[in-house]
């Protein structure tokens, strides 16, 4: 079959995905929206995630722009002239918009979502769970949709995997802007609205009478889902299209022919195509039954997709004639990519010993819990690394054996584990969809039994996310090692006379640069979580003011000022952006422009060792704390309201921006870094002061 | 000069620091020991203290004989039959021997020293400040003296340098089962002792009614005498073995003569020798002036010994005519340790941004004072790495530049910033002596002033700690990676058919073993910090249990039992040591075994980056949050008893372990790794399953 064919059936399939989606979207709204008092709280959630990503997005276009100019002029002083520059360029603002849309398209439909499901939980549990499952598949297939129309069409009109790199630098960079600054707005606004409200005021969660509640119900939107969209958008596009530069580069040297190029070039393409499938009839099979579970539901879905994506994927490697070994890597990348998720789990779920052991701790105060979560974080991230480690080998040595490059085997494995990208991000999105419905339901007085149902679908949410966030971070390490990989090939072809580039732990160059990226993670981790301190110190204060100056706010004869709390947490979040930003992308450029390809080298395998890491740990602390207190506040422990539940709330504000703000930044700060130094390879090769 | 008449003068100039050492004793032993009060609370200290290490020690006999009897076994197998085997285990229980008298001779000083610096507070502060640095400076001499002896005679005895690297495994084996058992005893009696008795009882800090405060005070000879002694006489070993190891391999292939070959290897040993006399020098130095500090007598101290032995190596290889690449090398290992000293220290000094912005935070409680805290422990890493990227270039190209294989200059840097180990661990032990003078001088009621003193003592000891920590731990990074490479020319040695070891990136099985190995370092904390949260909590039971059965002891009628106390720290630390040593020994060589030579290359590397970055921010952290309570406790932000109080000391109790458990055992962990790895890389070369 010809491989341009498979490019418009690329194309094709992608708009189908984002029709379904729009159907899907289309439905939502015809749900109804419900009583008055609802819909007005969901319209200034509404106005203030809007107001937040207008501010973002025309802070994003400056940036863009920027960027846009600097590529197109560095890349037209090669062979090719200015039309690469300007090809890397246009892809590059392409690839930004196109992660900029998925996350409004995620965002329009969540933000009206929440109140729907509010609404529906009056009826039944089924039917709030249809509408805010189906409301996150919008996302999810729009996502997916979107990813895969733009990289086939720019691939089908350059036949150029490297003008591709810069589709994927364009995404991961509005993705790195709009995951940290969404995280920092987030958890600003969450910390804030606790340590006031509950700690201070004594009043509940989503009480209408704090002044942050409206910004904290924002920041579920902006963090959660246009942030974590964009996050594993970028994922997504750049494990495609490491393989794909693989599979240029990979097989120059060992005795393929051009025609396998081609073929192993598009291939990855291919499987996403069996993975949009996947993802749309695994969407439609995510059903609650008459006494089922919404947990269960949503688990057995990511579950079933893995089985449908390994038949088709057979089924056409079988047809077609395939190398095997291929096939065998990208269903080894799945099945590890699952069995991590739920294995992580069990640090993170209260049917297990660490959270218990963590609540427990809890009536020791708040310092026992505080290192116990810590602990048991640092261990979580054990099986995860098993887990990426297994699938490197496995899927480098069964390539191998079937011929191929083994490092392709590796790029394959991470298409196959991000293969599942729709059903993992309609899975996330259904969280804040259901939180801020809980938070409507309590803020209108919707009355206890709704409440209930929003809280049971609350925490199906919450396990779900913690299986997909393992997934998605063993996803997102070994789609860094394939681009890793890709680096490598890509600055030896260039590099001066043909030599090799072997970064060798014995290589001084290489250690350094080991060292200095091994920092990159902590210090940009550090810098968004001092970030999140320092903003929500100020919100602290001006809530408090608020209460101080309108004493009727207490009392509910007043309203608070919402707007200053969402404008405080929009505008700390945007100004903190610059630095971690700024250094994500000129530290890598740095280093090779300075210390040479070497070290450049060494420089993101540190960042990667140690990113992983860090995402890992970071996220699984920051489950674990949450769950730990919501164990707590199920009564155990002792209960609501007892000292325990005062550290165990500690121990969640501290897990807040390890979860939300910098671990799972850290995925997009590595892709960014490698994505950065793969396309300036070419110019660092040949220019360097030392190494 | 002859190589062995070098060997002589070491064992010499060992001998002479060890009468040094003991003459110092002596000397202290002389002091006026107080009242007999104070005695009764010196002799309780005492008493917990030998009952532990006897218990330690007694464990260890065990340990040390199994692990004996394997390397005497293992290595009668190769071509020259048991004599080798015995050697080996001979120069294993040589070393650990060596190690447990250093520390043994540490903690006898330190606990004479306590009440006899408390009682010469009570005439003036430089009075006890000669006491408490005299007494510190007993277990630096003794240290290095027995160090350089063993060293010397072992190599004098075989000429193999393979032997004495099974000198330093056994010192290293010893050193991590003290200082990680230490860590856990401290910091478990600390915790429970202030979580109880001034959190919830509301007494002062060491004061008599605690029935914890005995084990408290013990715990501080254990873990920061004892532990902190047998850890920095690791390192001071390792890294002289390896730059030994790298003078015989490392110059093999690159036409030195076999006379080359045996100066280089001696080297190191000279350099410690320039080491011993500097030290002996800077010690003698230090003397607080009529209006002097005492933290700038102590760091003062530090800079001259620097300088001495910079002029004195100078003279010595201009001399000699020795080649200035390595002198260059070890000068530049020096420089850059005192320079990362001092800038680290702004991280953890209450006179800069960091402490005083967190002490601040604290004023919203304890959550963001956490965050703030670990943000500036990840930050705080930076001028460390730096600085050992730094001397990595430094010295390896300019050993280069005088034509010697760049390693050999890593290890020469290392050994070059150790060579100040006597006045560091003079400097270190001062700070124990001190904290336990200041408790007895509270304890037994000697009055304001005195202990004004001690407080003054207490808090330069403080300083000074935290400066000497960012050496000791950059010193103990360069040392492992010159080991590193040591390994890795160890195993090519004997890898069949002489291939070479590549550790390339690019390699699957390497990248598998880096991130295998990165996940030990924090595991390994964790399992550490959660014996120490297990063992506070059940302390913490038994404290409260005795204020409940024993009502006397709050109204000062009745006394605490102090002594179940402290056998529970005691218990709980040697049971938990179990299963972290275990893991440190089997793992690597399980890595080796199964995953092969390059794999487990990979898994040291991995475990060194990680190993070095968690043990920085662990222990700035620690270092950071203690200053920020006591910056509180001065008076600022609130002062204490106020909220801003309780939530620096949940800082301070969440850094305990950090700093004083954790973090300093992830040096020693690392080096046990990879000198188990070197000892068994001759077998591990031949036999593996896969790689």
């Amino acid at each position: 079959m010809n491989n341009d064919l498979w490019l418009f059936i690329g194309m094709a399939l992608g708009l189908v995905s984002l029709a379904i989606s729009l159907v899907i979207n289309a439905w939502v709204k015809r749900q109804d929206g419900g009583s008055a008092k609802a819909l007005k709280i969901a319209a200034a959630i509404k106005d203030g995630a809007w107001a937040y990503l207008r501010r973002l997005y025309t802070a994003l276009i400056g940036v863009s722009a920027v960027l846009g100019i600097v590529l197109a002029l560095v890349f037209s002083f090669g062979s090719e002239g200015p039309l690469r520059g300007l090809m890397t360029a246009g892809a590059f603002l392409v690839g930004a918009f196109c992660s900029a849309l998925a996350g409004y398209l995620g965002m329009s439909v969540a933000v009206r979502a929440n109140m729907r499901t509010a609404t529906a939980a009056g009826r039944s549990l089924n039917a709030a769970f249809d509408v805010a499952y189906r409301a996150g598949s919008v996302l999810g297939l729009a996502m997916v949709g979107i990813a895969v129309f733009g990289m086939s069409l720019i691939y089908y009109l350059t036949h150029d995997p490297e003008i591709v790199l810069g589709f994927s630098f364009g995404a991961s960079s509005l993705a790195l802007l709009a995951k940290a600054g969404g995280g920092i707005y987030t958890k600003t606004a969450d910390i804030a609205a606790d340590l006031v409200g509950k700690v201070e005021a004594g009043i509940p969660e989503d009480d209408p009478r704090n002044p942050a509640v409206i910004a904290d119900n924002v920041g579920d939107n902006v963090g959660d889902v246009a942030g974590m969209g964009a996050d594993i958008f970028d994922s997504y596009v750049a494990s495609a299209v490491a393989a794909m530069l693989i599979g240029t580069t990979g097989f120059i040297s060992s005795g393929f022919t051009a025609a396998d190029r081609a073929f192993y070039t598009v291939l990855p393409l291919i499987l996403a195509i069996v993975g949009i499938v996947s993802s749309i009839i695994g969407i439609q099979l995510v059903r609650v039954g008459k006494n089922g579970k919404p947990g269960t539901a949503l688990n057995l879905g990511t579950v079933f997709s893995c089985v449908i994506y390994s038949i088709l994927a057979s089924i056409l490697f079988f047809a077609m004639g395939w190398n095997k070994g291929a096939l065998i890597a990208t269903i080894s990348g799945l099945i590890v990519g699952v069995v991590v998720g739920f294995t992580t789990d069990y640090f993170t779920d209260d049917n297990f010993g660490p959270v218990r052991r963590t609540a427990d701790m809890a009536k020791s105060g708040p310092a026992l819990t505080i290192i116990q979560g810590l602990s048991y974080g640092f261990i979580s991230i054990v099986p995860s690394i098993v887990g990426i480690v297994v699938a490197t080998l496995v899927s480098y040595f069964s390539a191998q054996a079937f011929g191929l490059p083994g490092i392709y085997g590796v790029g394959i494995a991470a298409v196959g584990m991000l293969s599942l990208t729709g059903v993992v991000v309609a899975n996330d999105a259904y969280g804040p969809i259901v939180d801020n419905a809980k938070g409507i339901a309590e803020m209108s007085g919707m009355g206890e039994e709704v409440v209930e149902r929003a809280d049971a679908l609350d925490s199906a949410g919450n396990t779900a996310k913690a299986i997909t966030k393992g997934f998605a971070i063993s996803a997102a390490a070994l789609t860094v090692l394939a681009l890793f990989a890709a680096f490598t090939e890509q600055i030896e072809q260039y590099l001066p006379g043909g030599v090799s580039l072997v970064l060798s732990l014995q290589n001084p160059w290489v250690l350094s640069g080991i060292f200095l990226g091994a920092m990159i993670p902590p210090v940009f981790s550090a810098l968004t979580m001092l970030a999140v301190t320092k903003n929500a110190f100020k919100m602290i204060e001006e809530i408090r003011r608020q209460f101080r100056d309108i004493p009727g706010i207490l009392l509910g004869t007043a309203d608070p000022d919402y707007a200053t709390c969402v404008g405080l947490a929009a505008e700390g979040a945007l100004k903190a952006l610059v630095l971690p930003a700024f250094l994500a992308v000129i530290l890598p450029l740095l280093v090779g422009f300075v210390l040479g390809p070497a070290a450049l080298g060494g420089f993101l395998g540190g960042a990667i060792f140690i990113g992983v890491i860090f995402a890992l740990f970071m996220s699984n602390a920051g489950g674990l704390w949450d769950n730990a207190k919501k164990y707590v506040e199920a009564g155990n422990c002792g209960g609501p309201g007892s000292d325990a539940h005062k550290a165990a709330v500690v121990g969640d504000t501290v897990g807040d921006p390890f979860k939300d703000t910098a671990g799972p930044s850290i995925n997009t700060l590595i892709t960014v870094m490698t994505l950065v130094s793969s396309l300036f390879a070419p110019i660092i090769a040949v220019y360097h002061l030392f190494g």
